[in-house]
């Protein structure tokens, strides 16, 4: 390459889809402040008050709560290899793509992996958990709280009560629901949960904010390894290594923890971000956070039904934050979904698997669950629509849009 | 928490240690650019832009040249779990702590690993790496060109063609010297190499640019599985399933090249950071910045001899970036640096295991390879070491540097 590139120019993008969306503006900025040392007292400091403001987010007093440096995805793997241990029973109920993926997580941990499965668009009762919890006795009960592949939002407050019965942790997956919908980690018995910073939390993908109950932190740290380099006298191994260096929790602990042991080098940058995203949250509110989901969530929701379009799945239990629509017929979901981004800079997306071509997904979250994005969007999908044939009433789905928000503010 | 903390607003500080170091602030502004998705066409440009200027940086034709979103150590990860099933035998020559952790990893992937040591302060002969391999006969050699721990940098240059003319694949840890020292991929035969943004390229923790050689990519390759959810008709098991699956080299070159198949949801702000890194070092001459921080890390260790510090270690085998000297006797070494830190805002390190407290660490590099950068640091040590009695010339530190520069430019 003689001559380089020019400096990053993104094209500027309304980002409505299931996620990532756009970063609040504050977090960027917040990412731009320069870098300390990772043993700096300062940033010591500044990783108690980022453990500190995750626990109110996801309304937990476990001590164990800290930022695995990946994507959610690597959260999730280092919450399934910390715990599960080759051979280990785990139990997924799967009601979508990321069900799927927590499969085939667990199973290259070496898991016997079980799951119960519903039709994509449903969740499971209690009742149907806990038969599968008493049929197949597992270890870990690994489960997504909000799937965006289908939107739907498993109900969680009766899973942690059956698996305390029952001897089992309870991991979940809050990546896409975390900050817009109800969450109680305490409450509801979850022992770890992880997520990450670019649905609800209005930040760029890449860390994943993580808690890890006492009971869970007891089995993690059973399996602690020092490295050698760093081991020092009255160290001893302890039950079988967890097969990541990386993503192993019983070191992440220790690095976050008094012990401060050496593991990665801090992603600094990606920190600050982790924390300004939790900090907006909690000077919101979390209740007036999963408030504006929902009501932002609503308007997209009738704004979509006024365009002619009908939503997919069961509509009780959706996500605040992402709505699902069926592609009308004749109209070609993927050329129009193209026409939405590049004539007014607004993506959506489809999904996965089944559903694949067969819907578009339309997200309001983080900063863009705002009332602009909103009708914006809706205003410009009623314009595609129209160019692809399908009818639609003109104005209506920004009026009915503008209907829920005006029964919400009355 | 009632009341959240305010904005992030750490310290100035001048970050003078063996990294991480002072963001170059063009990196931080680029980091702030908003997000665009993750197929926008705009965002796969954006990959294959970074793919292109990172093959200029490890001076290397792969095709195969792509970020694993995590530190450093995620990048280690990913290369070592993606070459090495359980049972292979994987050589690794140990010259200091980052030989431990490749030891460290390789075992938690399941290989069969023999090391050869050498004390800390030198590095290994092609000879002795070759007799290594002779007798252990590895499917992987695995090693550091520069161990920070140390400051040692293990020449690279005979090693390639000894593992091609044994079969042997090379993987190479370049976090800590790539971009200060010269490196070259493909002359020196090297299969995988992984780096971090944290050292010589300026950036901050959280992105590991990794490159691949097509021999490599056939042994990564040949064990491909598509996940569940987004599998199509035609996908079939490949080999032995790779351990993890957020490190899945397979995975993420599937990711990154033309199938685009989904797998993590890219960290768009550390890519625009590595980009970002990688686009100011080809700007100014990958040649132009090894000199920069061989005059710098030159200056540095002369003005610190001339303030009476000795330094640690084989001169000759040093890393451009980082100098290592025996705290003077006398000197409570871990206070003193406190007190530099402190007092005037500048940072150094100590380092691991046999040299922990024993030796003050001292980089010049990224941004931090600049004149002023290296003077101030003289200049406040000077005084720190006279505070603690350590027998100082007034001025002699910095007159040293000084005359290198002079010879530098003349």
């Amino acid at each position: 390459m003689s001559t380089p590139p020019g400096q990053v120019d993104p094209p500027p993008r309304l980002l409505m889809g299931p996620g990532p969306i756009n970063a609040d503006p504050r977090v960027l900025r917040a990412m731009s402040a320069q870098l300390v040392g990772q043993y700096d007292p300062w940033m010591r400091a500044a990783m108690a008050e980022t453990s500190a403001l995750y626990r109110d987010v996801f309304r937990t007093a476990n001590e164990q709560t800290l930022l695995v440096d990946g994507t959610s995805r690597a959260g999730i793997e280092a919450a399934l290899v910390s715990l599960v241990e080759p051979g280990d029973v785990v139990l997924v109920p799967v009601f979508g793509r990321f069900g799927h993926l927590l499969v085939e997580i667990a199973t290259r941990c070496g898991a016997e992996v079980h799951t119960i499965e519903v039709p994509w668009g449903q969740v499971f009762t209690p009742e149907q958990v806990e038969e599968a919890v008493l049929a197949t006795r597992p270890k870990v009960l690994a489960v997504v709280q909000g799937d965006t592949s289908t939107t739907m939002c498993q109900p969680l407050a009766d899973l942690g009560e059956i698996c305390r019965r029952h001897d089992v942790l309870l991991y979940c997956d809050a990546t896409a629901s975390l900050g817009g919908n109800t969450f109680e980690t305490d409450a509801w018995g979850l022992d770890v949960v992880t997520a990450g910073l670019q649905k609800c939390l209005g930040g760029p993908s890449g860390s994943a904010p993580t808690t890890i109950s006492p009971r869970a932190a007891d089995v993690i740290g059973a399996r602690t390894h020092v490295e050698e380099g760093i081991r020092e006298p009255g160290d001893v191994d302890l039950g079988t290594p967890i097969a990541s260096n990386y993503l192993d929790l019983a070191m992440i602990m220790d690095y976050w923890g008094p012990r401060a042991l050496n593991h990665h080098t801090e992603a600094t940058t990606m920190l600050y971000g982790a924390r300004e995203c939790a900090r907006l949250l909690v000077e919101e509110g979390l209740d007036e956070a999963v408030a504006r989901h929902a009501r932002h969530g609503a308007a997209m929701l009738e704004g979509l039904r006024a365009c002619g379009l009908t939503v997919f799945g069961d509509v009780a239990h959706k996500m605040h934050n992402v709505v699902a629509v069926h592609v009308p017929d004749g109209v070609p979901g993927d050329t129009a979904r193209a026409a939405l981004l590049t004539d007014f800079g607004i993506e959506i997306g489809t999904s996965f698997g089944p559903l694949h071509g067969k819907v578009w997904r339309v997200g309001t979250m983080g900063h863009n669950a705002r009332t602009d994005a909103v009708l914006t969007t809706l205003a410009c999908l009623e314009q595609v629509l129209r160019a692809y044939g399908a009818p639609v009433t003109p104005g209506a789905g920004v009026g009915a849009a503008r209907e829920v928000y005006a029964g919400a503010t009355a």
